[in-house]
């Protein structure tokens, strides 16, 4: 890039910021313009749920830096030597001549910008699917500090609230209305929340949380329309009836906007959106794409994935940056990692569910485990489960799930830069994680996970997670479900249709047990469970298998005293 | 193995403990007998020091599992179908007849146990050194249940106790007896706590926290004598003066309990611990080691090390039982990872300090950044700075330190899997971490780190660290020392002998600086430090470096109104 040459930058939230800024730090001498439809740049919109929720007064926070100072078009001009121009909307991209034909929104004037190199950062829009109701006042989608502002301002002055679709923002402002008072439904058209991210078994360990947080948890319901009364929202229907709503929030999905490059005759993928190379380069190679607008490549499986995120628009805009300055990068892809809290739950997962796994051609074995996050007398230890999955030839760690109250976050991230290396489940098991009481066990969960499933890997010890168990309890299998717990906390909660004998007694009382059926031990964990797996065997058991991740685990109903 | 072999371990703490377990699981039909010394077996010491603070009432739960069952000998027969054999002491290994002479502590009868394989789990022993006072009462060291319980009841009757040693257990019995209401002095030889694992920058960030907390640091200071009164302990002597003190804790270090394999003729290593090979075999092909008796080697230095710690020891464990099953694994080595917490302050570490780089070999290249450690509009952000070392030629991550109120061990454990497998600066700028306000920011103190790593080892940006600056200082170097916060954040906190000129002025103001000096602006964390540094250089200054960490990773004094 010569030093006075014109980047034109598209979008100005996020990747085309952080693009604009990149540029002008690795050559002071270049002339950046970004262009924003909108009077905000550069604003978290991740952070719009917690707005909502309260954790914060003053929504211009959104826009700040985190040592306060506001990010809008003088703090970019400044302290970046950036131009942004808000209110400006891109009409049309001239690839030819290379220059872009703007709108100013204050005055209506249209004018062309020459480029040199030009940066796509359109962003996303949200999904609003063409259903009756749609346009009334009380039904907002989520994406601007605007639509933040109408949904706190109108929550204030309802008590029924409906969210429709069961994805990260979806689950965020669910927590966010019942924080602030209101009665809320999530209504979500697949049988699970977070859909292709977990497992259901997983993810019902989540359905769980949210109905003892009073969500009105409506599953395997397709919206059919919002119905109004006296023109104000006043309900939603779904074939299985009708729920009452003041007040709708839609978080079905977003799509990336992609209208311009379309019709600039730029590629897209096979998802929608913006097509690019490696080095985030679209098909014409004067224009690069970053952000939302983008469609990546999962790490593993190279499928064609739409996952739009910050931190990836924000590696986008740096990657885009190197190159136009002449500093040759790739972008790697994608592992889908994603991490939400849901009330005093916290799930993460990373990298390929066993189903998509096999989809990808690879073997997945996979094991569940629950364990404390850290040393259990240590206050605050919570427990997580993690579920881990690895390719059974190249014994690859290839995903895993994580939910509970405890530190899930600490442990995904951990398997991200894993699987990113290509680290095997022996390879973890090794990890010279930090241990201390108030951060981790001697034994760190990923630890356990890891040996868990090596033990499965090496036919050491056979095992089922509790979908599994439970299609066999549906199938009404002759199978001894064994459960291996104290009286006492067999008392306090029990898994339906589990026989009792605790694991200090179960050496002297093995013979109870009918030798021509299959025995299925489990625990509170998992750990008893597997030691009865053990017992048995040396007690000449042979069908034996343990229920992975326990009482702890089990997803489904739970009878208690 | 043969099913009926027999394999006798000593020593029944965590590896003990573990092996034992590990071997009857891949072999229920193998007999193991555990031979422990004390009353005890398979306590947690790590948890030790939160006794003492009070974080739990009852002593044995360092002995229970995390659903709450007493791992005692009993568990251990009954769950485990391990023998355990307490209050038996090893006299005597006879490496060639394959036995052990073991001495029954409650009868003294002494008797013989054959072995087919040997475990040698004997732990580590507190090092006391040999200096007038150390057999006082009211002199402890802190390796056993005894010992704790031993401190807490000393500590309810007294006011002042002395610390002897900035070690990890220094620290953390330095924070209970704080809690606990106690004047505490901590006294350290070295000139810093967390000496070998935190380079002195890093470490003052701890000096200040015990500071903060009313902690009479010590430092620079060899105890000589432990002085009495009317027979109880009255002070700690040290070259600088004397140290009131009602009570003192020894913690400056074990040492591995050697004896019996020395007696055998086992092969010992460079640092006086137990010289093993790869699968954890000593020199005796039938008798193992694991555990705080082993010798570590470091997986990037190759160099050897005593680092006893819990984690190895479990970890070594299940590698000695693997092998004796004839299911050869190799035990990698450790990356000497280290997490503390001290006060509100966290610290944590892995790999190795420029000057252990540096001396194994390594080119090294490091940054120090200060970032929060979520969205910074997120309830309960925090910051952290993280110091991370790169070599120059591979650009391999090679180590990492990190100290902050905020969450640092979910980045250590993420630096510890990349480091594991070869990570380079460039793939952990990279890495698709999870992101959620909760959690963390969109992009991750370690993306940052990674980045400004990045710039630095690419030549885009010079700049020092806040001791390379001290250094400067002392030297009485001519140069421009350039804050650039706000006038605000000027006002309420400083670094001696700068100069404000706040970023957003800098273009307009920038004829104020002299151009034949050099320049060495900062910040808060080091953001807008960098920025300034960018626009001095595009304002034709050339000598120009900002410094790393800012105010908030300045570990000297610092001037408030």
């Amino acid at each position: 890039m010569g030093s006075r040459n014109q980047i034109v930058v598209i979008g100005g939230v996020a990747a085309g910021m952080k693009t604009a800024s990149r540029i002008m730090r690795l050559n002071p001498f270049a002339k950046v313009i970004v262009l924003e439809k909108t009077k905000d740049v550069s604003y978290g919109a991740c952070s719009l749920p917690y707005y909502i929720e309260g954790h914060f007064d003053d929504l211009e926070e959104v826009r700040r830096t985190p040592v306060g100072v506001l990010r809008d078009e003088k703090f970019f001009a400044n302290c970046k030597g950036v131009e942004v121009r808000t209110l400006t909307e891109a009409l049309e991209i001239d690839s030819k001549q290379k220059k872009v034909k703007v709108r100013n929104l204050e005055n209506d004037q249209e004018s062309e910008i020459p480029y040199d190199k030009l940066v796509l950062a359109t962003g996303n829009h949200p999904i609003l699917p063409p259903i009756p109701g749609m346009e009334l006042p009380g039904v907002y989608p989520l994406k601007t500090m605007a639509d933040a502002e109408n949904i706190l301002s109108r929550s204030k002055n309802c008590k029924k609230a409906v969210i429709i679709g069961g994805g990260l923002i979806g689950l965020e402002v669910a927590e966010a209305l019942v924080h602030n008072g209101l009665q809320v439904s999530l209504i979500e058209m697949k049988n699970q929340v977070l859909n292709n991210a977990l497992d259901f078994g997983m993810a019902s360990l989540v359905h769980r949380e949210l109905k003892k947080n009073g969500v009105n948890l409506c599953l395997s319901q397709p919206l059919e329309r919002i119905e109004a009364r006296n023109g104000k929202v006043c309900a939603v229907k779904t074939p299985e009836g009708v729920v009452d709503a003041e007040m709708v929030v839609v978080a079905i999905g977003v799509k990336p906007v992609v209208a311009l490059a379309q019709k600039a005759g730029l590629k897209l993928g096979e998802t929608g959106a913006i097509a690019v190379d490696d080095h985030l380069c679209t098909s014409d190679p004067d224009i690069y794409a970053a952000g939302d607008c983008v469609e990546s490549q999962h790490l593993l499986s190279k499928e064609k994935l739409y996952v739009p995120l910050g931190s990836t628009a924000n590696k986008h805009g740096r990657v885009v940056a190197n190159n136009i300055c002449g500093r040759a990068e790739k972008f790697p892809g994608i592992l889908s990692t994603l991490v939400v809290k849901v009330f005093n739950q916290n799930g993460a997962r990373t990298g390929l569910l066993p189903e998509q796994a096999q989809a990808a051609g690879f073997d997945p074995v996979s094991v569940l485990i629950a364990s404390p996050d850290k040393v259990h007398n240590y206050p605050d230890c919570k427990p997580i489960d993690i579920k881990l999955v690895a390719d059974k030839k190249s014994r690859k760690v290839i995903g895993a799930q994580i939910v509970g109250p405890g530190d899930v976050s600490k442990r995904i991230d951990t398997v991200v830069a894993g699987i990113s290396m290509g680290i095997t489940v022996d390879q973890m098991a090794q990890l010279d994680l930090a241990y201390a009481p108030p951060f981790s066990a001697a034994m760190d969960p990923l630890h356990i996970a890891a040996n868990a499933l090596r033990n499965k890997l090496d036919g050491i010890m056979e095992s089922l997670d509790p979908q599994e168990l439970r299609v066999k309890q549906l199938n009404g299998d002759d199978f001894v479900f064994l459960d291996v717990r104290s009286p006492k906390e067999y008392e306090e909660v029990r898994i339906p249709g589990a026989t009792l004998i605790p694991l200090g007694v179960l050496r002297s009382r093995v013979n109870e047990l009918p030798k021509d059926k299959e025995i299925i031990p489990f625990c509170k964990l998992s750990l008893r469970g597997y030691e009865a797996a053990l017992i048995l065997k040396g007690a000449g058991f042979e069908n034996v298998r343990y229920m992975e991740g326990g009482v702890l685990g089990w997803p489904y109903e739970l009878e208690t005293s």
